[in-house]
């Protein structure tokens, strides 16, 4: 069985493919170069319509100085305007307002204090006024950066600090030297004013990105990804032959990788989405923070999707015989994950609340149909069962058959087995005889009634505790499997939090009713293939 | 039992304490701004020595402005002095040096570029020229937007490009208007070289703050963060009274928080350790790409950890009469791991190696006891044992005489723990009641010799099965323990990445050697608690 455990291997192949980057010959380099570029604009087309806005403002702006009319008006100052379109055109609309108000706000604060400043400092001598310029500088340079470090400052405001910081320098400092000093923040706040403008246009108004869009997308993207993740997950523990297949083990990385690093995409995007104004008819306010929750708590979902993908590669396995017989209903548990985890991701991405019966009922359902097949399952540790069957003659007899059955059934999938097939089968050998020899002390037990009951019921248990002996595992063997049925446990335990957290959701962002007219049909083609699974179960049963 | 899953609640509590700032009175919020001001500075006192340098720097640069003599050869050009130094002035030198650099990269490239479009279009008419800048204007800001989406881009040079677009941009545009684009130039990135000098002298000479240092340090906390979590995990999980301690509950959750949101922080650090020179005299070059990788598999043990943590929470509970049996090798092999994490965080800590054998050949024994504790533990499915020890008397005896051993021993843990303690006193009572008639069964088949060998099995087996029924467990039961000691194991095999990970580390930083003769005492004190775990290991055996 492999030993490897699957660390970080995206990361890794990242690394690989910057390795492999370095080691081309930097002719091949510059062949690949053009294939990098396509691929960029491929994987988000909207990135090629940025270039092409930032382009075109780029232009626009200039034109504040390639035109004769416009110049005459604005003079030398129009760099600013240009200065201002490259810093403060951003990709989404929400970055772009986040920067721009920065930008505006710190200018204005820094303008008001220099000119307090200056009005301090004006009547008093050059060395004086010098002296009193440096102190200033000083002190709100080192104050300012100070300020940077707190948390709130720092996730808001950074860059407007950053720009009251410029701004204040340079009129403060300059003003040392020109007297004009409103004419020129005048001119220049102007100029700002117009590129900010220009910016806002663009960014707001020729194909707007919004973060929140983006936020809403990938919410509904992670769900969906783990719940292809589990499927894969389980669908590859239950295999029949053990085959160590790349893809798989790719498409359960995948799935839950993107969720596990999602924090700070998903905070940077919740920042700007909260810049942004409202954009759909739907809601008072995009809800960024209640996404950033979702997120939360789907990380959490997704540390126990890499538990139970662990579960597939660590060292001691549960033979693959074993598996099988709780298989459905893993399966079946699993399935009903998923199918919650499409049903949320269906309805964050139509924005419609979820149906909350249809999650849980099933859910339970397959819950409780595990539990009891690892409760009844009397090939692994009878004891539990005779415990509770202890006192009467027709539950012992019921017992029989049930453990008749269920290793009639073994030898079923053992067949199919190869090497481990073998074990059960032989076990079912030793099975068969010791239910003859059962009857046999059965009938005898009747026949001669002088035994004490105490007796019997000692005569009657060993024959039982003997078929679970000889079919039963070692427990270190049956750990693995232990530890995969309580982790899909304890996914639905988180489940139920992710489904609150959507809820939630669905409340702030005032989704729509959900549509019993139109889902029933939906529903049933979504539950096509659990309904399989739980008619397979019941035919294990 | 409690049904809570710990979800993201340093994420809520951030949440909370915002929600309560803002729910604060505008007064309160004035009374506690300097409280926070003080405690973002006593987190990192670093801050404040920055926001001195910054304070500094911006007076020392302003002084080019405010003294005749400095002023009269640079001019009012030294306002991108000022520029500079607020912009590129970083919190790490790291940090200063790659965003310096790139400044003056990318400032360099324009600045030619821009030349070369002047030279171009220096001869055609004043409409054409206009034509030819606007369209250049608009190529190179589009395919420069374009190519800071290419992540190896975005990565290292994304301020760069930023700054080249800029300067072309300021450069193309004004030279349309001035002649003397040259002497602007030229004075320009004379004073931008006079920012960026203090900027450096500053970030690099005085008080220097290094992220590779950062990095460095980080990585012993999150192997420190771990080692504690994994403690505290373990320690709750065998505490024999069930009490809810936030206390111990934000200690786990503390220890593997940060690791598991480390990874855009340690790619940041990283990228500016890559910019840092040699700041020590032990190796080449900081290996920061090797810290990245040990904080990814830092990252996947800590998955391992979170659904250990998640054990500690789920609905249906092992008795902590049964874990109680375990609790002796788990903790001990949990100590193991412990010591073996503080161990590797000891060597980095130290720059030194860590000596392999100690923490493998411990790691293993501890593992071989929990392996065999579990397999040899008669109280839970006994079935295992029994089919061993099938064929022989004596081995029947010795085996009864341990489980005697092992439920006298229960009894004593049972009483101690109210409830669960009554169901194992009756159980041990039943049990005596079993030995004394399999020790009269066993006189009667010595007395009657006639009955046959397999008969003679017959009779021996029952009892002990018998032993096995009375006080086994529900499989249901052991199941959320099962996946704890699944975890454990599990735990080890991801510890042996880190190990790999770490010890790579030591050879690409070089690292000194493992010291023999300090070590061993060292040693022996962090053995203290594993030693006297492993004498109750013995006793229990």
């Amino acid at each position: 069985m492999s030993n490897k455990v699957h660390v970080g291997s995206t990361e890794m192949e990242e690394g690989l493919r910057n390795k492999k980057w370095k080691v081309l010959e930097p002719s091949e380099k510059i062949k690949k170069i053009p294939k990098r570029l396509w691929d960029v604009g491929k994987e988000d087309p909207r990135r090629v319509i940025h270039a092409l806005k930032v382009g075109i403002s780029l232009t626009l702006v200039s034109l504040l100085y390639l035109m004769e009319p416009l110049f005459k008006d604005i003079g030398s100052n129009a760099i600013w305007a240009v200065m201002t379109v490259v810093v403060v055109l951003e990709f989404s609309a929400g970055a772009t307002l986040c920067k721009g108000l920065n930008r505006g706000l710190g200018t204005l604060i820094a303008g008001s204090l220099a000119f307090f400043i200056e009005f301090v400092a004006n009547d008093s001598g050059k060395v004086l006024r010098a002296i009193f310029i440096g102190t200033a500088v000083f002190i709100i340079g080192a104050a300012a950066t100070y300020i940077r470090f707190i948390p709130y400052i720092k996730k808001n405001y950074d860059y407007g600090v950053v720009i009251f910081l410029l701004t204040f320098n340079l009129i403060t400092v300059s003003s040392y030297r020109v007297d004009s000093v409103i004419t020129i923040a005048h001119d220049r706040f102007y100029t700002i004013a117009i590129g900010c403008g220009i910016c806002l246009f663009m960014s707001l108004l020729v194909f707007p990105i919004w973060s929140g869009e983006d936020l809403h997308k990938t919410t509904v993207g992670k769900l969906q990804g783990l719940s292809r993740s589990i499927e894969a997950c389980v669908s590859e523990y239950f295999e029949e032959k053990e085959k160590e297949t790349s893809d798989s083990k790719d498409r359960i990385y995948e799935g839950y990788q993107a969720v596990l690093d999602s924090k700070s995409i998903d905070e940077t995007l919740a920042l700007y989405a909260n810049w942004e104004p409202r954009h759909t008819r739907r809601c008072h306010r995009f809800p960024c923070q209640q996404y950033v929750k979702v997120g939360a708590v789907l990380r959490q979902f997704g540390y126990t999707v890499v538990a139970l993908h662990g579960c597939l590669q660590t060292e001691i396995q549960t033979p693959r015989s074993v598996r099988a017989l709780f298989k459905d209903p893993c399966v079946r548990l699993a399935g009903e994950v998923c199918k919650a985890l499409s049903e949320l991701a269906d309805s964050i991405s139509n924005h419609r609340h979820c149906s909350p019966e249809i999650l849980s009922d099933h859910l339970h359902v397959a819950l409780q149909d595990l539990n009891s097949a690892i409760k009844s399952q009397p090939k692994l540790f009878l004891g539990s069962n005779l415990h509770r069957h202890n006192n009467k003659h027709q539950n012992a007899v019921s017992q029989r058959n049930r453990a008749n059955d269920v290793s009639n059934k073994t030898t079923e999938t053992g067949s199919r087995q190869g090497q481990s097939g073998a074990v059960s089968l032989s076990s079912f050998r030793t099975d068969t005889s010791a239910l003859m020899e059962y009857r046999r002390s059965f009938k005898n037990n009747n026949r001669s009634e002088t035994t004490s009951a105490a007796g019997e019921r000692r005569m009657l248990r060993p024959q039982l505790s003997k078929i679970a002996v000889m079919t039963s595992l070692e427990f270190s063997e049956a750990l693995p499997f232990a530890a995969f049925a309580s982790l899909l446990v304890e996914m639905v335990a988180r489940l139920d939090n992710v489904i609150e957290e959507v809820e939630e959701l669905g409340r702030i962002a005032c989704f729509k009713e959900y549509d019993n007219t139109r889902d029933p049909t939906a529903d049933d083609v979504r539950c096509e293939k659990p309904a399989n699974v739980v008619i397979s179960v019941g035919a294990a049963e």
